[in-house]
């Protein structure tokens, strides 16, 4: 059986390539597939020799001479800059010569160019970006997070089939539960939207638990939330955020006082944890939901680390077929509804 | 000079009457003017006596025979139960018998007692709860948190210029930046409500630094933040919970190790001021804006330490004259956008 070949936009980070070579090479010693860089090959090949490869012939380049930044106009720019890593590691896919995309780059950009190279999966109308968030119960999985910020009630219930796909089939969970991120439990709570979707959700073959409020992310009671994209991104970012101000507030606190240091020295390895169990560098990125592939998007700080765990999952994503499986659920489920 | 005469519903939180009277007996003890305590006068009399009062005659009772439970519909609950303790609190107010409201009960039915009650400030066309967010920098005002779900630009405008106004006469900030929640920078992000408020605030005399992401919040970028009621709402729960849940997960690590067990001791400072920094009861309660006259509504789940800051914060809101700043600032910003 042929590796699973993943191409990796290597020019998308705020750190590219250090973050994206230095997290394929980890991937790759590890034994996650091939992996082909996509961009500026003399770049690329120059930081590639910085490092010790367990499987050289696992990594290829494969040069494009463009780059699209993160403040470019997605729609525009992907359809002028064809050479550019994005578009040119989209396409890789489309001739089937990678099975996978992974990019830390302009995220409108990369939602562009796999729409439109690749097309969306029959039946699906919207792709939307999902993330999956540490709780106190495990893990839960939030759609969309940006990608349709002003979405119908259909795609919230197409977004619950591909969640609810990615529960089972990757993150292992047996009947998922779904639910609708509202600003009450009761079901003549919130706008007209989200009432509908409710109604939809209600009707559907999915494990709709019902509406499910801010508080609950966390608290695990739901494994697929689906909200819209507007409310999806602040609530990502509000959360990473917030994570981040708290450890900041300790830190300022621990320096004012000798005792507080000597007891985060005893703190350590308990600090370590948390912030493994608080990193959403340990999923590494989000997978992008519709477009006809797999591709994962990562965040444009992301650290080596974070990219070596994205393609991790993506790797699993390949290997336990959720394209398929996807297109299966929304062929058995999608009909019903419309 | 007369003291100022907080009408209390002592009936609405979760801990009802144990939290109220709790926080009224600190408050009044430290000097935050008069209470007249609402609700059922036998329990109320029972639960007072158990405490030593500095000022007894600066606590009173108001007889309300009725609850307004916490999951009634608002709307019909305030029409029906006209004896209820929040009904009876907010009448108070009307009559000139207290000169503000402090309420954990119900939030909707809060919101819809002192709308048909006192009415809005001339100008305001919709009411807003403000919640007041620690961050980096000092403090932020995020408007609105759940009252106006589905509201337009003017009603977002109309938030703007209460919020700077208890930015700068309650907080202190001399020029308060406004920012809009959004899902990036640019004027050109967002849905067209969003882009519409953009504009309408561009050509407002308020200090509109732009538009602000969900990361923004804690980072202390603007003073008062502007948002439908929807997303601030799952905004501050995620908040909430989040917090919550970093201290289990550090809870639940410290436990399975001793030597973070000694940590945690030496830390023991540390923790308490994180908790303080980051606890929203510091700030006690939430006030409700664009209704004629002062009201603070808590969380239902207040301890008597939220409710005692919440009335110490009312207090300053009534004594710093807030409501006729508001409707100063509606006066001369108002008109102009008409």
């Amino acid at each position: 059986m042929r590796h699973i070949r993943i191409a990796v936009d290597a020019m998308g980070s705020d750190r590219a390539p250090y973050a994206e070579i230095g997290g394929v090479v980890l991937a790759v010693n590890e034994g996650y597939g091939e992996v082909i860089l996509v961009g500026n090959e003399e770049v690329l090949r120059k930081e590639l020799r910085r490092y010790k490869l367990r499987y050289p012939e696992r990594i290829t380049i494969q040069n494009a001479s463009e780059v699209i930044g993160m403040d470019e106009p997605p729609a525009i720019s992907v359809r002028r800059k064809k050479d550019s890593s994005i578009m040119v590691a989209t396409e890789l896919v489309k001739e089937g010569k990678a099975d996978c995309l992974v990019s830390a780059g302009n995220t409108g950009a990369v939602v562009c160019a796999t729409t439109l190279v690749w097309g969306l999966i029959p039946g699906i109308e919207r792709p939307g970006i999902a993330i999956i968030f540490p709780t106190l119960e495990g893990v839960c999985i939030l759609i969309d997070v940006g990608a349709n910020i002003d979405p119908k009630p259909i795609h919230l219930y197409q977004y619950a089939i591909m969640g609810t796909v990615y529960s089972k089939y990757l993150l292992g969970k047996d009947n998922p539960r779904v639910g609708l991120l509202n600003v009450g439990e009761e079901e003549s709570k919130g706008t007209d939207f989200v009432k509908d979707t409710h109604q939809l959700l209600l009707r559907s073959k999915l494990n709709f638990i019902g509406n499910v409020e801010g508080g609950d992310i966390f608290r695990g009671k739901a494994d697929v939330i689906v909200c819209d994209g507007f409310v999806g991104n602040v609530a990502l970012k509000i959360s990473e955020s917030l994570a981040y101000a708290l450890i900041e507030f300790l830190r300022k606190h621990i320096k004012k006082s000798n005792l507080a240091k000597i007891g985060a020295l005893f703190l350590k390895g308990t600090f370590k944890k948390l912030k493994k169990e608080i990193d959403y560098a340990e999923y590494g990125g989000a997978p992008l939901l519709g477009v006809d592939g797999v591709c994962t998007i990562c965040h444009g700080a992301s650290s080596y680390w974070a990219i070596k765990n994205a393609l991790s999952f993506t790797f699993f994503s390949v290997k336990n077929d959720i394209k398929n499986h996807i297109r299966e659920e929304i062929e058995t489920l999608g009909g019903e509804l419309k």
